[in-house]
């Protein structure tokens, strides 16, 4: 029998819950049923903070792309030279990432089967195009150096900062901090694109 | 009713298979019948062929393992200053990966529910500390910038090869090409790594 407890869920509390279980099990492989176990509650409980598990999907997702289209808004990204503000948003994005793990490494674990993953993917190449129109500029600058292929480039810097996913654990004993990764993916990735 | 062909499968040509259906359903959630209806040949069939989706399984991370680990034995990789063994490594993979990419793909997905995908990522982590061997021998050889954090640029280095199998697919026209996306993968790396 399933242990329930009473619930004392915020939709932000439930929302972590149920990421991590669609981190762990996929979202297609996840049922209700899943989720009423990881949280503890009913699943008549959990249909009372959201019509449905695509619901949860979709915040979840918002929750990724806010912080990450937020970052294009930032002072930082919007002033000064293209080169820096794309180390401005290279960092950021770093930070972010790091700061949301879960709900970032969901949207990029995303695959596309329903409306929610096919707008989920839409918004990633939206961002996506907005870096390498920065990329762009500072070629157009002459700030980087003259061997760069923009649309390697930026997926090569895409793919660096993703991988932070993979291995970034906050706390973890001995590891590299927050600003120390940031850190080191600026640096990595611009030593191989700005014009020494 | 499942259209069955007659059973003209190799190992190698199941493997390819089942390794598609792998990547696609994930492999918890791939049955013996998904496989079947994939191939076109009964159950029975591919029984004739492996004992169970887990020998599959292995099989396939085998061959991107031997692949991955064989760069390791090239004389490039053996001889030579650890800086120059590196960049050669580097380059060898990122081309393993592309000749490979699913195998290598599916080697990169496996998340250890199984005896076979703990023993995957067992091999993994060995190979991940061969390179990072090689990095630190750079180091001490007095080839890398100071300033170099030996385990995040190892993760670093990882994470760009390894982002190839999202957005690499060969043959796909005005794409880059293998040898270009191996070129760039260690131009960018090294600029971020080399002293200058």
């Amino acid at each position: 029998m399933t242990m329930t407890k009473r619930d004392t869920y915020t939709p932000d509390s439930l929302l972590a819950v149920a990421v991590e279980v669609f981190i762990e099990r996929g979202y297609d492989g996840t049922s209700m049923e899943h989720l009423s176990k990881a949280a503890g509650i009913s699943k008549s409980s959990i249909y009372h903070h959201v019509r449905s598990k695509e619901e949860l999907l979709r915040r979840a997702i918002s929750r990724a792309l806010d912080g990450l289209f937020g970052v294009l808004e930032e002072p930082g990204a919007v002033e000064g030279r293209a080169i820096e503000r794309l180390e401005y948003v290279t960092r950021r994005e770093a930070e972010v990432l790091m700061d949301e793990l879960p709900y970032v490494t969901l949207l990029l674990r995303v695959r596309g089967n329903t409306d929610t993953e096919r707008w989920a993917m839409e918004r990633r190449r939206e961002f996506d195009h907005e870096v390498a129109d920065l990329l762009k500029q500072a070629a157009a600058d002459g700030d980087l150096r003259d061997d760069v292929d923009i649309r390697l480039a930026t997926r090569l810097l895409f793919g660096m900062i993703n991988s932070i996913v993979e291995w970034y654990r906050p706390g973890r004993g001995g590891a590299a901090s927050r600003d120390e990764v940031a850190e080191a993916v600026v640096r990595t990735a611009f030593a191989g694109l700005r014009k020494p």
